[in-house]
């Protein structure tokens, strides 16, 4: 065992209260990895409370069939140990300060290379999942991984690798998801409503993205548009529009893949993504806006036909102008 | 080194004139395990031949960029070894009794349970895809996997997996791909090609299927409908329909699918997709057809409003009858 996992594993035992926190605005990884560590704990015969910050998105909502994320007000105030999951920096543990004194140790498990050490004890290392982490943890520590623990850690790692298709994933990812596997998790009907699984309304939104995409440049460029009337029509939310982008830049022959979405008349915000060495970010900086070389996003005033031909020029000019 | 694992091996040594077949029809499975056997026995100093009876389908022209798969006229008559990979049967390594004759021994190494045992060496495991069989004979042999040879069997094991979320996949389908992670293939790009991509084409016949599918019972039963009208004005081709239906049973209300696609005016092939316990092997069998508990299909004769009410009556009637 690590120093590090030594330290751990001794703060748990001599620990009776423990709380466990996912970074607010919880993904697959926090939840997943959260909700493992929480089962493993009460197992062990801890008091625990699992919290979250802010809402369980639906998605991941057959984690918590079983399970309450409970709100931090309802966690007594005499803790041992709190447990930050998946938390980059402390303003993603969301705790004052005097929260945290209320507990003899912080412990920090994540995976983000960024992490800024707010623990006591850190557990940090730089792979896809948090959830990588913990199955590491629980097979030094010789906990017990069945089924329930393998369907948190499936979810979290699945997710935060985009079911093994980002470039963060490594051999580690497929290890120790291999790992979890003899357990006889229902890991089909898990990746189906994690990767494939679609709202009416938001299938219907994609019907009517493709329907008003336009191409342009050879079929090299392709922007997608989607306006507050096109949301109502297909009684579409807010979040239903984040993937929509991925339509346009997954058309073989396009380079680059705008998404313009209409706030107000007059307020658009615009993302791009790209394949290989074009590098988007610089056209949303134009705009005052930022993101990576692959996807990028700003936010755009104007009234709609001018801002959709400004954008269009822009990319045109920025990336096909020897053509 | 198992007795087979052995045979194979003295085979191979004991062989100079060697000819490599994937079954007629080749999937990913099929190109990806065979190009991965060929360019080891080609480095191996082996005079080898890599055939396909059937056109290399364009999604995975990418793994023949730098090898061709030849038509069986190019091969010359003396060889020494035939090896017939993910070919479940003799009928579909597609090579008369004759043909046969000309080597000295038949390997057949492949992953269904059903493998009609045609060679006179049978290297047969129950796994999720051929390629994984094939990671575990190079190490066995200790045969070099690098960049190469790991491209080809990810894609093997990837897409017969169905990017790791069909039922088939295992334990060892994680294990045999995290092995191939440390030679630095493009993993990116690869899955990027098999799971993401669409042609323009497809794309615009998602939208258009979209936009005309139809839901009944409270939006438990979804339909699709696709005409030769609707094929012409997107310039879809054949392949580009296949799988529509999916994304009619991935709407999270749907319990069946059905798609209808036009064939002539007056005869339509039905595909039945389901979730769970809902049998729609039973509704294709109304009409002569076959298939599995969620994924069936069968061809129905009449015009078009016809077939439509009456696949739509039988579905409601089998299934949700008592609502």
């Amino acid at each position: 065992m690590s120093r590090k996992y030594e330290e751990l594993y001794q703060a748990i035992k001599s620990s009776s209260n423990i709380m466990i926190v996912p970074h607010k605005y919880p993904d697959g990884d926090a939840l997943g990895s959260s909700l493992a560590i929480y089962i493993a704990l009460k197992r062990m015969g801890k008091n625990v409370w699992l919290i979250s910050h802010t809402p369980i998105p639906s998605k991941y909502a057959f984690l918590s069939e079983n399970y309450t994320f409970l709100p931090l007000e309802l966690v007594p105030s005499d803790l041992d140990l709190i447990i930050g999951v998946d938390c980059a920096d402390k303003e993603r543990l969301n705790l004052s300060d005097d929260y945290l004194k209320r507990a003899k140790k912080v412990v920090n498990i994540d995976h983000h290379v960024t992490n800024d050490q707010f623990g006591s004890i850190n557990i940090i290392q730089p792979v896809a999942a948090t959830g990588e982490i913990v199955v590491d943890i629980f097979d030094d520590f010789g906990f017990e991984i069945d089924k329930d623990i393998a369907t948190c850690l499936y979810t979290a790692i699945a997710t935060d690798t985009g079911n093994f298709m980002y470039s963060n994933t490594t051999q580690n990812s497929f290890e120790k998801t291999a790992r979890l596997f003899n357990t006889g998790f229902e890991f089909v009907d898990i990746a189906r409503r994690l990767f494939l699984e679609k709202s009416l309304a938001q299938t219907r939104l994609i019907g009517l993205a493709i329907s008003k995409m336009e191409m342009f440049q050879d079929e090299k460029i392709a922007l997608i548009t989607v306006m507050k009337d096109d949301m109502t029509q297909v009684g579409a939310k807010e979040g239903d529009c984040e993937t929509l982008v991925n339509i346009a830049v997954d058309v073989e022959t396009v380079q680059v893949a705008i998404f313009i979405r209409e706030i107000t008349k007059s307020f658009f915000k615009v993302s791009f993504r790209s394949k290989g060495d074009v590098d988007v970010a610089k056209a949303s900086q134009v705009y005052g806006g930022g993101g990576h070389k692959n996807a990028a996003g700003c936010a755009v005033n104007g009234d709609f036909e001018t801002v959709k031909q400004n954008v269009i020029s822009l990319v045109k000019d920025m990336f096909f102008k020897s053509e």
